[in-house]
């Protein structure tokens, strides 16, 4: 049982326990302007004490400010932005800020129309994994802007757009995952998962373009993988690249084609996690074993990958730090400190485990 | 390049192009009041043919409905609450919501601040997977539903708050999956994990004292694992159940701890993801096979559980479709439908996988 009151305490019976002005304690309690350290610890302390809780309208109708971020991502049950997320809301929390979170489901009208809810509802400051994929789709960002409520990209850039975006090196990552497979001695190497058409590109020309007129991670991704075959002069064989749909289900399939090929691949390079559980169902209905007779590499490490049977390397992406480093960017915009935007690029880890041996023979 | 003119649509010119009055459209577009399926359909295609998107603020001050919900979970990084969250905000789309989510990280104080920056968004509802453990900590709730703001629960009942609650029978999950057990032959059963108490309790009755004061839904899988025993005859033994922080680590604490018992469990429920991937590292540490040696069943299935090897027998929440019922429940009481508050109880699925085998000699 708890003995709180039922009518909260007001400021100003806040600042008279503290014994400050009531101006010091709005300052304090609304979290803006210059309060010495001193006072603050006593106001928060009277606040405390007297179980004072702001009212975020009242708050934001005195100060201008509503104290809350916006952050849209793509789809909020992946775990990726789930810890995206969780980074950017631990960091806001300690700015006093709270986070409204939409989800878009990789959709870029679903994506306007979260960005029109965000600006309505008058918050902050937006973060936002976006769907866009150049300026011309990216109006409704601008229109934030033109609001005065600045915008940060998080895990994707928007090529061409003059915005700050928080992201890691896709492109190298995938690289090193390659030519780890490379080194091994792995010299058919399949890419799962690949760009989301029907009709499987021939040309490398034609794959690299249609891979950078969709998702901008994907694009990098692949790119890294086309590098390190270049790095050791393989030529690119369209048979080992998925397309089509990014599920399980078809990454089962298209890893079962790829190991019905005459030359079948020894490895194969996962870029999402659904894309390795569907690749490590087709090899256990082929009877192949992990690391012995197929090698993997996936992408987003998990407490999952950790306990298979081989562990499996794994490229860990710092989802938390990826959303913390998005919050503190835009904050430094809210507080008018922003110099010249840019890349902000976060370093990946290469977890090493067990899932990558010799090819068999 | 798209070519959308830069000036939108109005609600009139949308009226016009369908052929039906202006309230016609605006009731449509607005989503209130009735319209014949035939209009609305002609509206709705004149809409999409003009690229007409309507503007959530101007339609809250018209018709006072701002047209989003509130959704607070526990932790956003938790997937069972992603696919929570999808299946709302799926549901929402559908009925021209917009859904708001904050995670609260399991703090009730950060579940206050939550409740109240949706009241101050001034949403039409809000589905709370609640902290709360019981009315007198559920004060926040009741301040909503005093400013008409309807509520509903979700993965959680707050014993004692009359409120809708939609949730699954996690006491009757979790009986299944330990007759299961003992189905099989076993007789020491761990339980990973239990409540996060230091000290361990040694009596039965203290330990449903303590779970009840716990999470709801950690409790209620207690029992029915305590249901089950009792079925059996079974003594309850204080060393089978988990205490401590709700972490992996502590979870291959734990059961490396049960391992070395005189009388170590042959089998293992575990009711968290975490708890299950922690007790697997503490399997592996002690060279033990999952089934052979000790059998395995998990709460909250996952395309990993599915790919183990042997693959892991795991009780499925249908997380897509507590999340759509929320909503359902929540648009009912929106719209003045609402009957007797109680529990909707959905179904779970056992996943019959191959995690299970008789206990060792």
């Amino acid at each position: 049982m708890t003995s709180e009151r039922s009518v909260p305490p007001t400021i100003s019976e806040v600042a008279e326990a503290a014994g400050v002005g009531r101006s010091t304690a709005a300052r304090t309690l609304g979290g803006y302007g210059y309060v010495s350290p001193e006072l603050r610890e006593r106001v928060l302390a009277a606040a405390e004490r007297l179980g004072y809780r702001a009212n975020a309208l009242a708050r934001s109708m005195s100060t201008g400010v509503s104290q809350t971020l916006g952050v849209i991502v793509a789809d909020i049950a992946n775990p990726f932005f789930g810890g995206v997320v969780r980074g950017i809301s631990d960091a806001s929390r300690a700015r006093g800020f709270d986070t409204l979170v939409l989800s878009t489901h990789e959709d870029l009208d679903e994506e306007i129309a979260a960005t029109n809810v965000l600006i309505d509802k008058r918050v902050d400051g937006i973060i936002v994994a976006s769907a866009a994929l150049d300026v011309a789709s990216a109006g409704h960002i601008e229109q934030a802007r033109a609001r005065d409520i600045p915008v940060v990209l998080v895990d994707r850039a928007v090529p061409g757009l003059d915005l700050d975006a928080v992201v890691i090196d896709n492109r190298a990552a995938a690289r090193e995952a390659v030519v780890r497979l490379l080194d091994a001695g792995h010299r058919r190497i399949g890419f799962v998962w690949g760009p989301p058409v029907q009709e499987r590109p021939r040309r490398r020309r034609e794959l690299i373009d249609i891979a950078s007129k969709n998702l901008w991670t994907d694009g990098e991704r692949l790119q890294g993988y086309l590098d390190a075959l270049d790095d050791e002069g393989i030529v690119f064989d369209a048979d080992l690249v998925m397309v089509g749909a990014k599920t399980e289900e078809n990454a089962q399939a298209e890893v079962t084609r790829m190991l019905d090929l005459p030359e079948a691949p020894t490895a194969l390079f996962c870029t999402e996690n659904d894309a390795m559980t569907g690749a490590l169902r087709a090899l256990r209905a082929r009877g192949l074993r992990v690391a012995a007779d197929v090698s993997l590499i996936g992408f987003d490490d998990s407490s999952w990958a950790a306990v298979m049977e081989p562990p499996l390397t794994m490229i860990e992406q710092p989802t938390l730090a990826l959303g913390a480093r998005a919050a503190e960017v835009l904050f430094a915009a809210i507080d008018g400190e922003a110099g010249s935007t840019g890349l902000h690029t976060l370093v990946t880890r290469f977890v090493d485990r067990a899932s990558v041996a010799p090819p068999p023979r």
